[in-house]
């Protein structure tokens, strides 16, 4: 079984990945911003003890056991918030199945962050995956909930369902057409936040946005995915839109891809910045069928084990900056070559 | 007989071309500044008669009866001069052969222009060469002579031998370890210019510079090329020596090699100039052993054939400026692959 980011999805050639994200905590221990370090030993006791009755073949990792290039790689893969890695990683920990689609983080803003993962568009599977789970967690431990108000979350921005759904999307044509900035605002209007790929307040890196919903209180989680799906098809249909008005212009776009490939196939050194932004022109070019040597596969592989952290992981070695530079290069044409 | 531009030289690593340039004129006839219409069609005429009796199998070709596109070529391949072309054609010609090595100026500056080419660096030969077929015009037609001046000239800077000789030099090198400069201003001081390829007052493109003598009276033609030889063979050994700096760095020139080799090999529309830049790094990297996909032979046909007028002739097609960034690139990729 490949690990969900290096397989095929829905709607690829636009949207490269779907996240849901349900916040939870315990009903008999204190929020994080007030529990003791026991406390956060305790959580991680509990999901040690319950880990048996799921069905999911997760493992518990604690992150004070884990490397720091093991932990960059989860978040190089979106699989763990930055913020998770770099704060004290003394009472932080995960439960993770082998796919890693599934990842539920303990001790992070709120005791429990459950989190599944999929390639492409996917926001109902995704959703059901995800509410199977607190479903299943609910009949074993209590969580924080209100009548009222919900799930109980450490930010108020999270109370209701604790739910943050979200997609990513690759907009190189509305990027290339100057029409980027009019779609991000008509997502902001409709409630939504779009941003750069490590989450608020970061930049777009390789023409790749994130879209998630604002809103997780008085609305139902259906509505909440009902509402993302609805903004991202209308994105997809503008992308699309803009990739056929460049395609009229076919030798510039041609060019421009091409000309990146050939950079990537023939480098002996590359930072990873640049990576991301050949690697954007490459993806247009493959999912537009002017690329025709490499397959949507070895996109994602390129994605994935050209970012600092996986490609140690991928090489077995750890590497200093300048090395790593050019250990990419050989990288990108070791996995295009093969 | 491959075309002397296509040849290999010796020190083609450095030299791409050797050139001897005399002046000469008929001392019947006015000088150009002064004659008439009548006059330089006398010229024509006693050339067109004398080309029986010289073993060179010389066509002579009148500029009015060429199109735009073949005198361009010429001009792209440093067999005549800009000037020569673009100024009124009504009573200019030349004498050229099949390999395009020996080219007779009628009614440039001068009544007549001897010119002979040669690939690397081959000034004794070249020399040699244009002595003979000046030896032989000399029993045919009567020179502007003075016993105390040598050969009289139309610009007083090319009395007495009316000798020009010239190396064209590729010094990416001495340009990417940032003494181009120090090297301009030392030949410079030894008597000689240094300049762009199209002769004075151009500049520098793809790192090709053309280094001439700057004195042609008071000094005998055997002085004159020694005297270049030596400057020449010092800018070679300059020249080999930053190389051999830069290839201390191995990584940086391969990587800045192959990514124009990449560029080259995979872009669908290019402009001139940028040909030029990129194929001085690949030339760079064929003289340096780095890139071994291509040899020498290609990077020529790769300098002749990419320049507009020759691309046009190569293609046996007119087109625009657009069209013919993009027929380059094919043309590129053509010679690269055939």
């Amino acid at each position: 079984m490949l690990n969900w980011y290096l397989q095929s999805g829905k709607e690829a050639d636009v949207v490269i990945s779907t996240r849901i994200r349900l916040a939870r905590n315990l009903d008999e221990i204190l929020f994080t911003t007030k529990y003791s370090l026991s406390d956060a030993e305790k959580i991680i006791q509990i999901f040690g003890n319950i880990i048996p009755s799921l069905p999911y073949e997760l493992k518990l990792l604690k992150l004070k056991d884990m490397d720091y290039i093991t932990k960059l790689s989860l978040v190089e893969k979106h699989i763990i918030s930055p913020n998770f890695v770099t704060e004290e990683n003394e009472t932080k920990a995960i439960l993770i199945n082998e796919e890693e689609n599934i990842c539920i983080m303990l001790n992070e803003e709120d005791h429990i962050r459950i989190q599944v993962l999929a390639s492409g568009l996917d926001l109902e599977n995704t959703l059901g995956l995800a509410v199977e789970i607190d479903e299943k967690l609910a009949n074993l431990i209590n969580y924080a909930y209100n009548e009222k108000y919900g799930f109980l979350t450490s930010c108020p921005t999270n109370v209701g369902t604790g739910l943050r759904s979200s997609v990513m999307v690759h907009l190189p044509g509305l990027t290339l057409t100057s029409n980027i900035n009019k779609v991000l605002e008509v997502v902001n209007n409709f409630g939504m936040n779009i941003r750069g790929v490590y989450g608020e307040g970061t930049k777009s890196q390789g023409n790749i946005y994130q879209i998630s919903n604002k809103q997780s209180l008085g609305i139902s989680e259906e509505e909440i995915i009902k509402n993302l799906k609805a903004i991202t098809d209308k994105i997809i249909e503008q992308e699309r839109l803009a990739r056929k008005y460049l395609a009229k212009n076919a030798i510039e776009l041609e060019d421009t891809v091409c000309r990146a490939y050939g950079t990537l196939t023939n480098c002996k050194k590359i930072s990873g910045e640049e990576v991301k932004r050949l690697l954007s022109d490459v993806k247009l070019g493959v999912d537009m069928g002017i690329i025709k040597e490499i397959t949507d596969y070895k996109i994602k592989q390129l994605e994935t084990f050209t970012k600092p952290a996986n490609m140690q992981k991928y090489l077995g070695t750890v590497l200093d900056g300048y090395d790593r530079d050019i250990k990419r290069a050989e990288v990108i044409q070791k996995i295009i070559n093969e």
